[in-house]
């Protein structure tokens, strides 16, 4: 099969394209970084299709396309906070979030190597997007997803034709099910699949076009698993490194008051993900307490000079009626990055004259039914 | 104030540029064909923003920018019982519909005339446009939707600060009701505002773009009231006669049986609406059982060499299905154009070798919490 090898990040063991974690030592996979190096970016390479996902895929550590129509996601100027910053909407990708960056290159991958058969754990948009993804490349996908997710979002998963399997309990509870059931399945996670995290860095290298072949002062994302804000910070490291952008953005992550392991660990200085409870919130779908990618997480943003913080739901609601007001509707989990970049200027870790981006991650469509 | 006179398509009467109708015969209102043919499009004219609505600014009858973030809407490839055709994502639009490309326009063009109010009935896709970019301008925005309406839709209309009014009884029950509110107001009708029909020549306007300076052989649109059919089909004729495409495609107007007035007129050979009863349906958004500007539908359905056909709810479910087993999860009403094909193609009226566009007008998100 062609491709990049996949390794360990921690023990740098060589993995199979369909293994979900290291069988040596449970660590994370990432692409191989030589492989990496030989297909950065360079403005050479690009091609058409005009826009969005597939326009990067010389730099890509995938082949093939496998597309249900990606846009590049608009830009919308907004005021948060007393600020005038930009959004980027990625509520226009085809399932309505920016999971579909990542579903697209991981069930490409998946495809090419064999799978027949995806089992994947999710609060709903992840689900949504590998179920879609799924069908386009024929693949039967099983969801394992909490009972009490928005209806909207089963009933958008049950459409696409994926076996829905509705866990009582936890997000963690959900995780357990779906490994335990996949064993002689393949378990498609996006905390873990190194094609999902690559699949993000079309992020940052649509940012960069955007911006004039720029980047930001700074970006602001929500973190769960924090796929999105790894996945950016690594494609505007290879900008920089590739030598087409002059430097990059300052990269902060905001998580809820209610599950922020690296937001406490950001505060107590330390490099791994902290061990928290979890609490109700309306931003129950980026309430990850146990990252996979939590210390490839931390390090990213310290290497940017940004940092992590974390906002509870009043401040997140407070944010989600400034946007809306202004014709603006999120899912609850994307007024957290905007909450969170209120408190960065409060705090004067932002200025406010600086040039901000925040995702949008999901249309308020999303949750909108619950 | 700036921009051109809005006239009477019936008695040629100039009217205000607030005005619904005419206040002389009660006909619809266009834009003064002379300013149009001045500002027709030219590619010398094109600039940025780079993508969207906005791109075609200097071919469009305003002279600012409102602006919630529209891409140019990608294009995907699907089956369609049993031919490869392009669907064109329209749901990718900001607040999950075609209905922005006319709101835009509309809201942009009344806020520089001076309105500080708008009232508006829709039974939710056009409702939720209205108030987003009615919220971006700085107007209040009096929405009329019946009570019955999807879930999600009212929630979303809600969350931009609208003020609802939700009305028993059916779609014209509740049209009634937002004029005779609106007496003293403005009352903001996409199905009569000439703006509302002029923002929706961007779709053909990308459509030329995206063919590479052509256009696909036929064109099949879901109608209602029939604006983006009306709109599309006015942009490609714009087109054709500034020379920059070679002919225009053949337009289709699919209705759902439940409430087909033009679908109805076409069968008897009519130039005028028929008048029809009207049936429950999954189809509810499209049931409009007098579209005011039913003539000229028919009339530019006729230019173009297609035809106006109505499907039933078991047709649009089977098209609903094989779509979304492919990946692409739409809205009921947008399914009504594909089973509109299937059975254009079944009784030899498009030929499955043909170059099919079909616009894909909302996102299934609309109407899965329903």
């Amino acid at each position: 099969m062609d491709g990049p090898d996949l390794r360990c990040s921690v023990c740098d063991v060589v993995a199979g394209p369909l293994d979900w974690n290291c069988k040596a030592c449970g660590g994370v996979l990432d692409v191989d970084a030589e492989h990496l190096r030989r297909t950065r970016p360079s403005t050479a390479l690009l091609s058409e299709p005009a826009q969005g996902v597939w326009r990067y895929l010389p730099w890509l550590p995938v082949s093939e396309v496998l597309s249900l129509g990606e846009p590049t996601t608009p830009l919308v100027r907004a005021r948060v906070g007393g600020a005038h910053v930009t959004l980027k909407l990625e509520g226009a990708l085809p399932t309505g979030s920016f999971k579909d960056r990542g579903s697209a290159l991981m069930v490409r991958w998946l495809a090419t190597h064999g799978a027949s058969e995806v089992v994947v754990d999710s609060s709903g948009n992840a689900g949504a997007s590998l179920a879609a993804y799924s069908a386009s490349a024929g693949l039967t996908c099983h969801v394992f997803t909490p009972r009490a997710s928005a209806r909207a979002k089963l009933a958008q998963i049950a459409a696409y034709g994926a076996v829905l399997h509705e866990v009582d309990g936890n997000r963690e509870d959900v995780t357990n099910a779906a490994i335990s059931w996949a064993a002689d399945g393949f378990y498609a996670s996006h905390c873990w699949n190194p094609m999902f995290v690559a699949g993000m860095e079309t992020f940052a290298f649509e940012v960069w076009e955007q911006f004039g072949h720029d980047v930001p002062d700074a970006v602001v994302l929500p973190v769960g698993a924090g796929t999105l804000l790894l996945g950016a910070a690594r494609g505007f490291a290879a900008l920089h490194e590739s030598g087409l952008a002059a430097r990059v953005p300052k990269i902060f992550g905001v998580q809820s008051t209610a599950c922020a392991p690296l937001a406490t660990a950001w505060a107590a200085g330390s490099p791994e993900p902290a061990e928290v409870a979890l609490e109700p919130t309306l931003a129950q779908g980026i309430c990850t307490r146990r990252p996979p990618r939590g210390r490839q997480i931390i390090e990213a943003v310290t290497a940017s000079g940004g940092m992590l913080v974390a906002v509870d739901d009043d401040a997140l609601r407070r944010s989600h009626e400034e946007l809306a007001a202004q014709g603006v509707f999120v899912e609850y989990t994307s007024a957290v990055a905007t909450a969170g970049l209120v408190r960065l200027f409060e705090e004067g870790h932002l200025d406010r004259s600086d040039r901000v981006l925040v995702p949008i991650s999901a249309t308020g469509l999303k949750t909108s039914g619950t």
